[in-house]
């Protein structure tokens, strides 16, 4: 789904086309003894792309049926498949809803959503009411409403909904990870991380390349500012946490053992875009006009269950180097992403002093990492996106649960529309919640732990 | 005051001597032609004692009393004076009223305040109210009501109330301060500091020697751990956020054309004074009981009125690396203290790449340091105690407004009354009280402006 379209225009029509769960058959797909999983494309823009990409080069993986709006994206695709000597799939490009009969095909196990944020919802539960397991680019929600809906179905249908936050996989992260666990931090206290990345080439472009070269957004715009952009201009909270909050979820046990239990944000005044388009536009420019509600940076301060707390950033609008944010802090020591360091007290060989973290990612690196290195390479994003892809694709051929469940994807995304709350409201705490049901007092770690 | 005293047993005290503002003669000392400026030092304490080096190896100072009521303190001060060519000063050392008979001399123009942060608000009121300028040790003041307290009586008395905080004479603080002003971080959006600083050796020892060496504090123990500890048993908040936040407000103009609205806090659980206690006293230490309030690490941010946010963090009970947590962030671009790095839009060599700071810091050095780096060099903290004591005895001297004055002292120290407020009620968001009421808008910059 490329192209900007009218979501709420398209809720009427579902709802008057009866796309309720009535339609569609609740069965469980069982493919244990498959050889190969079947997966229906949700989004062929760039990003389903690349995913498509990884997912095509496998050979326990098949294609029947991609999905787009967008002829350009769609022509891709297919030389993507082709490509990688994979079947032309059936191609459904037929409206905003086409979807719906891509998802109640009975030859796939599986669809990949990649498409506008506002789509990944309801794209989401029709794939599961269609007895569908689900991989969802992030945010997997964007209301609260959202999320648990996305919570009910799953469990209600059995599918999966696995979020597709490949960041859990970021190599540095993951051999924290193992440190976090062998308890070479202490007990934890305090996380730092967030989405620090300058958007701005992203958000704005020339409508014919995905990066820059002009201010046009929404129709006139190319790939993401087609949509993305929008949320700019509606939204002011933090639009896009998973990625900084997904490894830290990991490493704090959340809805396994802890919980979020409450968050303020604040957000600081809104400049970066309009800069962007004077700078580059003029004043002359009809964008110049547009009011942006985002506020350029926006810090969000999470209070756990267990006592630990989290500082999310979300900074996209202004000139600033590439950051997640990242800071694990226990009493035993801290470690930080920004100048790539290490402090353990008594190990350390100086007091008080930083040393380098490389020897310590040698020590801790994860054996996922050690095993699947050379596929990884150049799988994208580092490689995090091949491990991402083949948690999702292993977890259903083998009919186990994915390292990065439903509750997973609900309890990331959630922090946007708890932050937007947070900050109409004069940064007033607000509580999280609980998706679990009181499950995540007794439900065990995931990721990391299995060999996906 | 090197002891932990008991300041509400003072206090009763005090209203029964009738210390009111009736006794106060209030006149304002007037010493603008005279060579030398005459201060009474309140506090012989290791801080005290520092500061007394210092404005004793000045001509133009006299010290003609000072008072604290540990007869070991003040024998060292005796030694630093007679080195430093210092008349005997009259000792006030008879309880802890005895202050009130220094302030009442009629032969200092000025006290110095250097005293458990519980002293600082009696000590300063009753100074003013003899008609002597206070130069006061951070923090100012620990309640909202005496903040408020010390700006009436400024105002009331016209004596001035001057924060010594020492790190807005950081250098590279006060060259990114050049930096802000000239504009090379465009229009500021979002700043960070704090004091993140592992204490636990400060906040215990063995009563014999002022850093670490047993897991004593209060009467057991020695110099600071004598009074600090304390407040991490009573208080949860940021509690000592004048380091961070002073350097920060001159950037943003704070009280000078912006100030602070509203800020939020949260802590996280408290584990490492216990845990240092546990390691260094075993569990069978009476002190191992001890229920500490104060949360490891607490994080508050603020939202200024010209739309800026400011993320402060207080982090001292758990191994790490000294930082004051410095970030300066514009529509143009980005300081960091941990990596030491810029990065500015059309300037740094690479787009969206970090840059080393060196360079910048050479070029905007600010004035003051470029005239007194060599007085500055070797007194204390990198320099920055020459230059807080320096502005000072100066604007005494000259009879003109200190650049750190009342109004500071209390916007930056109220952050810790608010903070535990903020906390104690869930992350609650607190509105910071206009002490200047109303006259932010239209005062101006004065910090790093004058030779001062």
């Amino acid at each position: 789904m490329s192209k900007n379209i009218n979501r709420k225009e398209f809720l009427k029509k579902t709802t008057a086309l009866g796309l309720g769960a009535a339609i569609y058959p609740r069965f469980k797909s069982n493919i244990k003894d498959k050889d190969k999983v079947r997966i229906g494309f949700i989004g062929t823009g760039l990003r389903g792309q690349w995913l498509l990409d990884l997912a095509s080069k496998r050979d326990d993986v098949l294609i029947p049926a991609i999905c787009d709006i967008d002829n350009q994206m769609i022509e891709r695709t297919l030389k993507i498949l082709k490509r990688n000597n994979k079947d032309t799939p059936e191609i459904y490009k037929n409206g905003d809803e086409d979807f719906i009969n891509l998802v109640n095909r009975d030859d796939i196990d599986a669809v990949i959503v990649a498409t506008p944020w506002e789509w990944h919802h309801p794209m989401a539960v029709a794939a599961m009411k269609s007895g569908k397991h689900v991989g969802l680019e992030v945010p997997a929600a964007i209301t609260v409403e959202e999320c648990w809906d996305l919570v009910n179905v799953s469990e209600q249908t059995s599918m999966e909904c696995m979020i597709l936050e490949n960041v859990c996989y970021y190599r540095p992260a993951m051999a924290l990870l193992n440190m976090v666990r062998e308890g070479a931090f202490g007990e934890l206290l305090h996380c730092q991380c967030g989405y620090q990345h300058d958007l701005r080439e992203v958000k704005f472009n020339d409508g014919k390349q995905a990066y820059g070269g002009g201010v046009e957004f929404g129709e006139k715009g190319f790939s993401e500012s087609e949509w993305r952009t929008q949320h700019s201009i509606e939204r002011n909270g933090d639009l896009y946490p998973t990625h900084g909050v997904g490894p830290i979820s990991a490493m704090l046990n959340i809805n396994r053992g802890n919980k979020f239990e409450y968050l303020t944000s604040t957000a600081t005044k809104s400049r970066g875009l309009h800069n962007y388009i004077l700078k580059h536009g003029g004043e002359a420019h009809p964008n110049s006009n547009i009011d942006f509600k985002l506020g350029d940076i926006v810090t969000t301060v999470i209070k756990c269950y267990n006592g630990e707390t989290i500082v999310v950033s979300h900074d996209t609008n202004n000139p600033r180097p590439y950051s997640l944010n990242f800071r694990v802090q226990g009493t035993k020591g801290i470690w930080m992403g920004d100048n790539y360091s290490i402090y353990l007290e008594d190990k350390s060989p100086k007091p008080h002093e930083w040393e380098p973290f490389d020897g310590y990612l040698q020590k801790y690196d994860h054996s996922l990492w050690k095993d699947f290195e050379n596929d990884a390479d150049g799988a994208g994003h580092g490689g995090i996106d091949f491990f991402i892809m083949r948690a999702f694709i292993e977890s259903i051929k083998r009919g186990v649960k994915p390292p990065l469940d439903v509750y997973d994807a609900v309890s990331m995304s959630v922090i946007s529309p708890l932050s937007e709350k947070s900050i109409a409201n004069g940064s007033s705490s607000i509580e999280f919640p609980d998706f679990t049901r009181g499950a995540w007092k007794n439900n065990k770690p995931i990721f990391g732990v299995s060999d996906l």
